[in-house]
């Protein structure tokens, strides 16, 4: 058991009566905002409207950036940069899902330095993240969790990378999570959102760190909300209970408390960021794909202790069956759950991807060496995961 | 479901390896520091030295204040805040368990005001805690969670009162968290933590509020970590794993995660307060007396659903019994635990307590008035209820 920090000083904000702190939320931090946000679906709730009143009547001075998209690309992150050089921003406000809040966290970061932003990221260079101007944000996708930790990821169409980093100084000071505002996601983004929620709590219960017994309960109680109440998101779009479930948990799958301390490198995570990074997928919808066929490649006789866990705790597999017998039923089970009853689409060729880049995006995810994940995982693993999911 | 705010800005150091950053987390509030703490134990178990090495180490001064009692009382508080003005101390470091945080809590607040401190616990006064010192702590004990939450309680012997306040500027800024400093701790002490971290979650989860799911999930996989963890820690008093489990969820039992805007007032609490406050007890013993026959007290149809949920996820109960079999088996289950496995002392009389104060215990228990729990409850339930604790 591994010795931890932990720190997560975010400010939250859950429920559906709290915008009249905004105003008062951003003052603290100055008075010249930049508003961060993606296409046009925040206007379209009317929270465009509603942010912008709060922040007028608060006697605020409002600049904004718009057009962020999913898969954050470091153009929009140099744009917000430029913006609050020339502007002197105070403080950032992102309003959107965790493509906004990323990108707001590298543009927060990137105001405070002289060079391009991609340095933070390109692998070559990290250059170090030592302040970032303070981030508000506004949630209206349960999904990745950026409103609470201190991670972002950006792509890179001109290198063909998409790359992550996590900096303490990037961790959003104030997050306002309202359910409500989630109520107009479709069902396939709710889905999607599920996947990879799901998929950041896979990275840190299947391992071989030892662990908290305490975390697992933890983990096991996040993944059944999620499978519980996905579904009826998906059905009945504006089930208060169902989306503040899925907003809360997508917010703890993810800002480190479940961790404990655990070292090991995640897996289908790596391996999704190439193939979003060259086919432009929704990131969730990746993970759907990989994860069932990573856990069935990582399945041994050393492992399967962790399968037999997930299946009874997760599932309610009969724990009297035999281990293997298990494990296999908990993998069909959230196949099932993934495929069926989210109604993801379930093989790469379905989502456009072919066998053409699997090398290069193999190397890429193992970074020319090994991924130490849950299993050891080199180039030839991983083209083997991928071409397990090419049916 | 309510809204709420979700903040707990405290930073744990939690393991086995971080005491060497002590000195730097203290000297970031300034160089005066008052290490608080209880009776010999620490300096039995070597921590003692260990502290004051570090905070020599880090050129920092240091003053004491030793022998605040269990169930800390306001003479204790008071002398600390003389010490507080008089050397001008920057930094309070509490090194013990709730007793000694709780108690530092309310210097921190008194060292900033003028007035004596028990203004800020006396109901008809209720003085503003708007400042206090900050807090640095080094747990010893698993069970009050003050490490990581803004309340203590307080005794005052002259009153015969045991109030307890919340107050955000009293949550500890650093809190290190190492479960072999708990490894000293007597199989009794351990069993009353367990029980006091228990009652924290029943007072949570045995409520009419509408709950998140999530967190219903959250507080049974606290309850059945302590349930798995109290007895190996009193069997194998340096078992890491066990210390480690209830250590950590001892502090998530009761930072404000799991009430998720929950209104309801506590009852097992307010009830056990005025027996400690007559007759000194340790909390969690009284906590366990009480525990139980509220339970039963409470159990009707209105309330069953509730117990039922508890005896299936916690103890395991077959959920196909009849709710009011599962509900009945629940509690016994519950009874089994803490005066068998734990070896508690199961009614008042084993611990000296007889009749003679019921009506007024139980008077003040509900403020003259009501007490707007999981089952309201008038001065004649709770002597009721204390009439069931007598066998």
């Amino acid at each position: 058991m591994n010795d931890f920090i932990y720190h997560i000083p975010t400010k939250v904000y859950f429920g559906k009566g709290h915008l009249q702190h905004l105003g008062d939320e951003l003052r603290r931090f100055g008075t010249r905002v930049l508003m961060t946000y993606g296409g046009g679906s925040i206007k379209r709730i009317g929270l465009y409207d509603k942010v912008v009143a709060e922040i007028r009547n608060a006697g605020l001075e409002l600049f904004e950036l718009s057009g962020i998209e999913p898969n954050p690309r470091i153009d929009s992150v140099r744009e917000g940069v430029r913006l609050c050089k020339e502007h002197h921003i105070d403080v950032l406000l992102a309003v959107g899902g965790g493509s906004t809040i990323d990108a707001t966290k590298f543009i927060a970061a990137g105001a405070c330095v002289d060079f391009d932003p991609w340095d933070f990221l390109d692998i070559t260079k990290r250059a170090p993240i030592n302040n970032a101007l303070p981030i508000v944000d506004i949630l209206t996708l349960s999904a990745t969790g950026s409103e609470m930790d201190a991670g972002g990821v950006i792509s890179n169409p001109q290198t063909g990378d998409k790359i992550g980093r996590v900096a303490a100084p990037m961790l959003p000071k104030v997050s306002f999570l309202d359910p409500t505002n989630t109520f107009s996601v479709s069902p396939y983004q709710t889905a999607c959102g599920a996947a990879d929620m799901l998929s950041h709590i896979f990275e840190e219960y299947f391992t071989t760190d030892k662990d908290l017994f305490m975390l697992d309960c933890f983990m096991e109680g996040l993944m059944k909300t999620i499978i519980r109440y996905a579904p009826i998101a998906m059905r009945e779009p504006d089930n208060y209970e169902a989306r503040a479930n899925l907003m809360w948990a997508s917010s703890w799958a993810i800002n480190g408390f479940i961790d404990g301390g655990k070292q090991q490198a995640w897996s289908c995570h790596p391996i999704e960021h190439e193939l979003s990074a060259i086919y432009d997928i929704t990131h969730g919808l990746g993970l759907a794909i990989i994860t069932p066929r990573w856990m069935k490649y990582c399945l041994n006789d050393t492992t399967v202790d962790r399968y037999v866990q997930f299946g009874v705790n997760v599932f309610g597999i009969d724990a009297s069956l035999e281990p293997m017998v298990i494990a296999d039923k908990a993998i069909n089970m959230l196949s099932e759950f993934l495929f069926g009853t989210l109604a993801l689409k379930s093989t790469l060729p379905e989502v456009g991807i072919d066998r053409t880049n699997f090398a290069h995006m193999a190397r890429k995810a193992v970074q020319g060496d090994v991924l130490h994940g849950f299993v050891p995982l080199r180039q030839t693993d991983v083209e083997k995961i991928l071409e397990m999911c090419m049916e």
